[in-house]
C-alpha cells in the first residue's frame, strides 16, 4: 500500500548505551561511552543514514534507580551533548527536554535557539512539568502541585516562544556601507509577567532557517497536559502500550488542538517502541537475555500476575502447560496483558515471553527487520502515530540495524521517505512555520 | 631575560567581530559572524597556534547599548558555543561567564562539568554576581542588594564545587565482567541548604583530566568580591588602566587567597589589553579610525577633561599648542589621563590620541609586535599581573596577527611558553588540582 502520508521516526537517546538495562555490558559497547561524544555522534550518523527526523533526549537530572548494574540511564547534560552532534550532522534534528518547573524561561529561550541557529533550524524543545521529588531535591525544591506546575509550564512556555519572536525576522540588517548592524526598533520586549516567571526580553538571537526551535511535550494525557498540547506543541512524545490506548490518546491530543483553534494535523503523535533486530526472532531474544540483567526473572510474578495464574519458578524454561494457557487471560490492569498472553500462546517459556519485553515501557519488538515494519505500520496505518520514538536495545549496533533492515522496507513499502523531505526540524516533521506565540492562542488556558 | 616563570594569555570574547564598535564593517569581516560558528572555531584555532591559555566569553546576556551600530556585544549563548568550539580544538581553554545571581547552581554544575568532560579538562566558570538591570529583567527580576548577590554567590559556588565532587574520582568501575558499572557508595549527596540557594545532589558527572572546571571570578576590588576570589577563585578576570592600580588589585586579591589560608600563586591575575597589530603606528591608527565608528568624536569632551584644556572640535586634527601641552595635567579622577597626556605629548593630533584607545575599556596597544610584547612584559616583570586577557581590535586578522607578531617575541624574551604545558585548563594556568570543595575553605565567608 502506498500513501501520501509518511511515518516519522526519532530515536530515544536516553544514555549512551541504549534501551536494555545491560546494554553498557555487550563486549562490543565501551562501558565508557557515558561521557564519550563520539560515540554519540557516530549513533546520530547512522539514524541520519536512515533520514531520521530527530534524536529525542529525555531528562531526568538525578541519580536514580540501579545505577550500580544499569547506568545513569540519563545524558550528563542533553544541550551540551546535542550541541557537538549538531556540528557534526546535517539533517537530523534534536528534541531535547527541559522543564518549564526548574528551568528560568530566558535561559530556556536561551539556549534552544542558539542550538536551533548552529544547527541550522534542527532544535526542538520537549517542554515538561517536573514531578520527581530526586530532581526537585537537586534544586532544593519540593514537588509542587499539578495545578502549580502547569500554570507555570504555560507561562515558561509562553515567554519563551514570545522571546523566540522578539528578534524581529527581518530585523537583521547588517548593512556594512550604511553602518546598520540592527534595526533597534525590530526587536522589541515581551514584557510578559505570569504568577511564577517573568521575563522582559528582548532576546538577542536571530530566526534559524526553520524559524524557531519545535515545541514539544510528553506525560500522560491528563487534562492539565492535554491544555499545552493543545495550545503549543508541533509534537507529542507517548508512552503507550496498545494500539487501542494510542489511537484514543491520539485522538485526546488531537482534540485539544482542535479546541485551541489548531488544525490538529499541526500536532504529530509520537508512540515509543523498543526494538531488537535480529536475523531471527529466537537470536533477538537470546540477545535480550544476555543484556537485561536480572530484570527478566525479577519479573516472573508480575507474568504470572498479569496472565492470572501462577507460573513456578522451576518452570521458567518450559512453555506454559495446557492447562496454563486454558485458564490463563489478560488482566484489565496492565494493557500490556493481552500483548503478553498472546506471546505466551506462541508457546514460548516466560524466559522468552519475559525476553519479548512484554512488560518494557514500550511495545516492544525482536526479531528480523519486517516485524518491525510490520508493527510501525499497522499502527501508523490504524491511526495510532504520526511517527515513533525508537529505542534501540544497543545503540552500537542497533541504530545501524534498524536501518539497514527496517527502514528499506518501510522504504519499499512506501509509507516512510527516501530522502529527508529538508534540513530542518519543522520540514522533516511536516509542521508548519511559526515565529513568536501563535496569534490563534491567547490569554490564559480554560 | 629569562625567567622561569611564563606568563599565560587569554582571548577576551565578546562576540564574534572584535573589541572595536565598528569591526563588523570591516570589508574582510562577514557581517553575519554573530551566529557563524565557523568563524568562533577559525578564531580559536588561530589562538591555539598562539599557545592560547584560554577563551574568556564575558556574558550580559540582554539587549544594550548601540546595537543600531556595533553589534549585540555579547555572544548568543557562551556555553552552547563553546561547546562547539571545544570539539574543534585540543588544548585551549574555555572560561565561560556564568551568573550565580540568576543561574540555578545544579544547572551551572552540570553544564560546566559536562563541557569540562566533553573537552577532556578544558572548562572554567566565571563567577560572577549579576548587577545589570537589563539583565536582571529578563529574569523578571530587581537587581538585588550587593549583601544579598554576595551572599548567594558565596553558597551558588560552595554548591556547584560540591556537586563537582560527589562523583568521587574512583566511583567509576565500569567492569563489564563483574556487572559493575559505577559504585553507588561512592556517589554521594551533598545536602547542601543556602539561605538562597540548595542541592541535594549527586552530580552525575565523571571527573575530567583535570578533575572539576577552574573557577574564576571578575569585578572591582571590593571586600565583598574579594571574599569570593580568595576563597574559590582560580583566576581573577581584571579591568584595570595602570601598572600602579594592577599591582596594588593584585595584592588585594593574593591577600585575600592568604587570608583564606591559601598559597596566593594559586590564583592568577588576569589583566585586560586590547590590540591593534599594525606595521607602523600610524597604520595601526588608521585601521582604528575607519571602523571605530563616532566614538571617536564623541569623545572629545571627555579627553578634554582628562588633560584639563579644552580642545576646539575644529582642531580635531592638529597636535596639541605648546600652550596647551604646558597646561595640560593628567586629571586624578581618571586613571587613563596619564596615559592620554603622554600619547599626547608624542605630538599626536586629538583624534589620533583617542585612536590610541586611551578612553577604552582596558589599556590599548597599537603598533608593531614590538610594542605589544613590551607591555605586556612590562606588566608582567611590575608584578602587575600574572598574565592578560586580549581582546583584538577585530577577530577575523587581529588573533593571526597577534600570534604571528607578538607571540614568537614574548618567545625570544623567555617570558611565554613555546609549547603547551598540558592538555588541561589547570595545567595551562599552572594552577593546583582540586576536586569538590576546597577543605580548606569552610563555613561561612567573615
Ligand atoms: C513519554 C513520557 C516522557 C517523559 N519525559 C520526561 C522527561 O524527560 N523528564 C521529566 O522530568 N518528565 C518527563 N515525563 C514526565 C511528565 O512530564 C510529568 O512530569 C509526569 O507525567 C507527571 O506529571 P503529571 O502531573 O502531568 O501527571 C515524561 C512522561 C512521559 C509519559
Ligand atoms: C573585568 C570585569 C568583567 C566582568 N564580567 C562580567 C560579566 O561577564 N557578566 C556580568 O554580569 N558581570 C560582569 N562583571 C560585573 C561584576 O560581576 C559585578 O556585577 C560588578 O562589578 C558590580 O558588582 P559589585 O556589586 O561587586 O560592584 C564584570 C566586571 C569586571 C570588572
Amino acid at each position: 500500500m502506498t500513501t501520501d502520508r509518511k511515518l516519522v521516526l526519532g530515536i530515544g537517546l536516553i544514555d549512551g548505551y541504549g534501551g536494555m538495562h545491560g546494554a553498557w555490558r555487550a563486549p562490543h559497547v565501551d562501558p565508557g561511552t557515558y561521557t564519550d561524544v563520539d560515540a554519540t555522534v557516530r549513533h546520530a550518523r547512522a539514524a541520519e543514514r536512515g533520514k531520521f527526523a530527530f534524536l529525542f533526549t529525555p531528562d531526568f537530572p538525578a541519580v536514580r534507580g540501579d545505577v550500580e548494574h544499569s547506568t545513569i540511564n540519563n545524558l550528563m547534560d542533553p544541550l551540551i551533548q546535542l550541541t557537538a552532534v549538531a556540528r557534526e550532522t546535517t539533517n537530523i534534528g534534536f528534541v531535547a527536554t527541559g522543564s518549564t518547573t526548574f528551568q528560568e524561561p530566558f535561559n530556556t529561550a536561551r539556549q534552544f535557539k542558539a542550538l536551533d541557529v548552529l544547527s541550522h533550524g534542527r532544535a526542538g524543545w520537549n517542554a515538561v512539568t517536573t514531578s520527581d521529588p530526586a530532581v526537585a531535591a537537586n534544586y532544593g525544591r519540593p514537588v509542587a502541585e499539578r495545578a502549580e506546575r502547569y500554570q507555570r509550564a504555560h507561562e515558561a512556555i509562553q515567554i519563551v516562544q514570545a522571546l523566540w519572536g522578539s528578534w524581529q525576522e527581518d530585523a537583521w540588517i547588517k548593512d556594512q556601507a550604511a553602518n546598520r548592524f540592527i534595526d533597534p526598533t525590530r526587536l522589541q520586549p515581551v514584557n510578559l509577567q505570569g504568577q511564577y516567571v517573568a521575563s522582559r526580553g528582548p532576546l538577542a538571537i536571530p530566526p534559524s532557517e526553520q524559524g524557531q526551535p519545535v515545541v514539544f511535550t510528553s506525560g500522560g494525557p491528563s487534562p492539565h497536559l492535554l491544555s499545552i498540547a493543545g495550545r503549543y506543541a508541533s509534537g507529542f512524545i507517548a508512552e503507550v502500550w496498545t494500539i487501542e490506548e494510542a489511537r484514543a490518546q491520539r485522538e485526546l491530543v488531537r482534540n485539544a488542538a482542535r479546541e485551541a483553534g489548531r488544525d490538529p494535523d499541526e500536532i504529530k503523535y509520537i508512540a515509543g517502541i523498543m526494538t531488537t533486530v535480529a536475523p531471527t526472532v529466537r537470536e533477538g531474544l537470546d540477545r535480550r537475555l544476555k543484556y537485561s540483567g536480572d530484570v527478566i526473572e525479577a519479573r516472573l510474578p508480575h507474568l504470572g500476575a498479569m496472565l492470572g495464574i501462577h507460573i513456578h519458578p522451576d518452570r521458567f524454561d518450559e512453555p506454559l502447560t495446557p492447562e496454563q494457557l486454558s485458564s490463563a487471560h489478560a488482566s484489565p490492569r496492565d494493557p500490556r496483558s493481552a500483548n503478553a498472553l498472546a506471546v505466551a500462546r506462541e508457546g514460548w517459556s516466560p524466559r522468552d515471553v519475559l525476553a519479548h519485553g512484554v512488560i518494557d515501557f514500550h511495545p516492544t519488538v525482536v526479531g528480523p527487520g519486517a516485524l518491525h515494519a510490520d508493527h510501525l505500520q499497522e499502527w501508523f496505518e490504524a491511526g495510532a502515530a504520526d511517527g515513533f520514538w525508537v529505542t534501540p536495545d544497543i545503540y552500537e549496533d542497533g541504530v545501524d540495524a534498524f536501518v539497514d533492515e527496517v527502514v528499506p522496507i518501510l522504504q519499499e513499502r512506501g509509507i516512510y521517505p527516501t530522502e529527508y523531505p529538508g534540513t530542518t526540524l519543522r520540514a522533516n516533521l511536516g509542521v508548519p512555520h511559526q515565529y513568536g506565540l501563535d496569534p490563534r492562542i491567547t490569554g490564559e488556558p480554560e
